[in-house]
């Protein structure tokens, strides 16, 4: 190449990969040499195990246009928007290579996103944030409450809508840490996550048809080439069963200590004992969050917490920044752009062999999710690098 | 009463109380004032959980004629046949009541019981007994090598049948705390464990039709009594799942370090590295057994160590004899009995209310087993003492 290739990165989680994704992929594709995806590994930024593998679904972004699919470390992954976020960013800048980072906003929010961006970079958002946040709702709600106190905005209500939310995330995680990438904010349906476009229906309403045995619907919402992958897994019976753990963590809570418990990440201000005294009244994670739920603690919080408590995850083993990324997949005509990645951020291939490197989690939550695919858990350490 | 009364003892797990538990139990009634029944907890002296809830057997055997059933600490009630007879023998013994013990011996054996007895409190029985569990077999078998050695018998392969073999841990048990129990040792068919007698199955047999569905059978092979309580709990699902806790145990495997599992009870030299390793490549608890099982590590010394791994009882944790017993249930007409029981020997009957008694094992091994019943942990807590 002669000059710097532009490169557009994606944060994401494509559990399942379908139609919206890959006309994102597409849309930055239009305008860039490369797209570099960084998803969520084992568990979903809202909490439990994802549905189809890490390395499916880096598969099925592959397949659909994607040219290098990365994974977050487990504690960056599986975290409220604001951490998401700063490690996606932070990990997609510590590459060297990207120039751009495409990210999806509701139609109807594309118009004050501007301001917002605005809004967010002021003292006055950070401490009406923490306020919201700290009067109990969830981190999503919190910045909309921020918001729409320092904006105008036809829809006040509207603006924690979550990829609005997540979208102003990157945008301040990439001003925290003074990046050059670019924000490419991009049109998407407001009424996705909700299901009322048919035509292409969100990821976890296509979880739930196919928990049922629906793969006609799943035919229908996803690009034919992800749609050949998901299938082969879903026959295979190679996906994590979303009960599968729900006895391992309650047996984990009973055995486990409050100072066990309040050194875990999210869990502080005595929601330790709440979780405790109500996991002896659970016999499933549902009935669990349900228990434990309050206006103080909104539900993905605590959906995240039983996360960090099965998968052992401390305070101690959360850095601000992530200090390596797991390689999942490339496509072979990546290699260019793959040999021009800095060498200071570390791309795990065969975790097994970098003990050293705070991947502990990582793999242990991979570890449990093959177990909640009913696999054995050495497969975690089988998995190969997807290059197509 | 004007004179003490004659108490019969009985060691047992009564998972369910069949037609044989009737018949030894009715043959202690003959001759005595009250039989008081000791039985394993939540897990079974094999390993796995019991199907039967702890209380759930107790009333079984209450409903059979028994007049007053105790739990056995779980460190004893899961354990070798060593340690299990010793447990029940000496918790027997420390109630101050108990004037026998009633066991039941293999028809076959009944002849060389005298010289067995004898040839148990030799040194080189110890000796001999030391060398074939050091061979790595079982512990039964290990007390069948060392008799046949010592003692003449047309039918020394049998030397180490279940029952005859806990027989004289019984025995030896007595002699070592130096008891005025008398061993009231008595006949049963031989094949009853190997199921050849069908209208006597053994509690195994019965346990595995159940699990199929096949009530009937249930209903032949148990007293009436007992059946209308076993069938309630059936119908009810409150029973424990075979392979309800697999994903738990594999996780809580994998989360362990090897100091952890080197702590625990029956696991040394080296079978914590085989048992992590083993765990990588197994789904289920019966794969990984199979896995770990060597000539040198028996399948129940495995089955037995994985549970403790699972409940996290470790080696400080193990008394040489029960300092408490659980109070299951009693007769009414009981009710002179448990009152001349040694104020020494705690009865709990409300365990939660007795932390401080080292019964966090026995506890957590309660809600383990409710959780494998589908039910919420608390109800090891909300069993009431059985009163017929």
């Amino acid at each position: 190449m002669d000059s710097a290739p532009k490169v557009v990165g994606i944060v994401a989680e494509y559990d399942p990969f379908h139609l919206g994704h890959k006309k994102q992929v597409l849309k930055a594709k239009q305008s860039a040499d490369y797209v570099v995806c960084i998803i969520s590994c084992a568990f979903s930024q809202r909490g439990s195990a994802h549905m189809f593998s890490t390395h499916t679904r880096a598969h099925m972004a592959l397949a659909s246009g994607a040219d290098l699919v990365l994974g977050l470390p487990y504690s960056f992954g599986c975290a409220q928007a604001n951490r998401f976020a700063m490690g996606g960013v932070s990990a997609l800048n510590s590459l060297g290579v990207v120039t751009h980072l495409c990210f999806g906003v509701e139609e109807e929010l594309l118009p004050v996103l501007g301001s917002a961006t605005d809004a967010i970079k002021s003292k006055e958002y950070d401490k009406l944030f923490v306020e919201s946040l700290s009067g109990g709702v969830s981190s999503a709600k919190a910045h909309g409450i921020a918001l729409s106190q320092l904006i105008n905005s036809e829809d006040s209500n509207s603006l924690n809508a979550p990829n609005f939310i997540l979208g102003l995330c990157y945008i301040k995680a990439l001003q925290d840490i003074k990046s050059d990438i670019v924000p490419l904010p991009i049109s998407r349906r407001g009424d996705y996550h909700k299901g009322n476009d048919i035509s292409a229906p969100s990821a976890s309403i296509i979880r739930k048809k196919l928990l049922t045995g629906d793969t006609d619907f799943l035919k229908t919402a996803l690009p034919p080439e992800s749609y050949g992958i998901a299938i082969k897994a879903y026959n295979e019976g190679y996906y994590h069963k979303p009960q599968a753990l729900d006895y391992a963590l309650i047996a984990k809570i009973l055995s486990s200590n409050s100072e066990e418990l309040t050194n875990t990440p999210e869990i502080s201000e005595g929601l330790e004992y709440r979780i405790m005294d109500c996991a002896l009244s659970a016999n499933s994670r549902d009935t669990l969050i349900s228990l434990i739920k309050t206006k103080r603690y909104p539900y993905t919080r605590i959906d995240r917490a039983l996360s960090h408590i099965l998968v052992g995850l401390n305070n101690e083993n959360c850095p601000d920044k992530p200090n390596y990324v797991r390689l999942l997949g490339f496509r072979n005509s990546a290699a260019p752009l793959l040999s021009a990645i800095s060498k200071d951020m570390p791309l795990i291939s065969r975790p097994a062999r970098n003990k050293d490197l705070m991947m502990k989690e990582d793999m242990f939550s991979e570890q449990l999710w093959q177990i909640g695919a009913g696999e054995c858990p050495k497969r975690a350490y089988e998995e190969q690098v997807v290059i197509i």
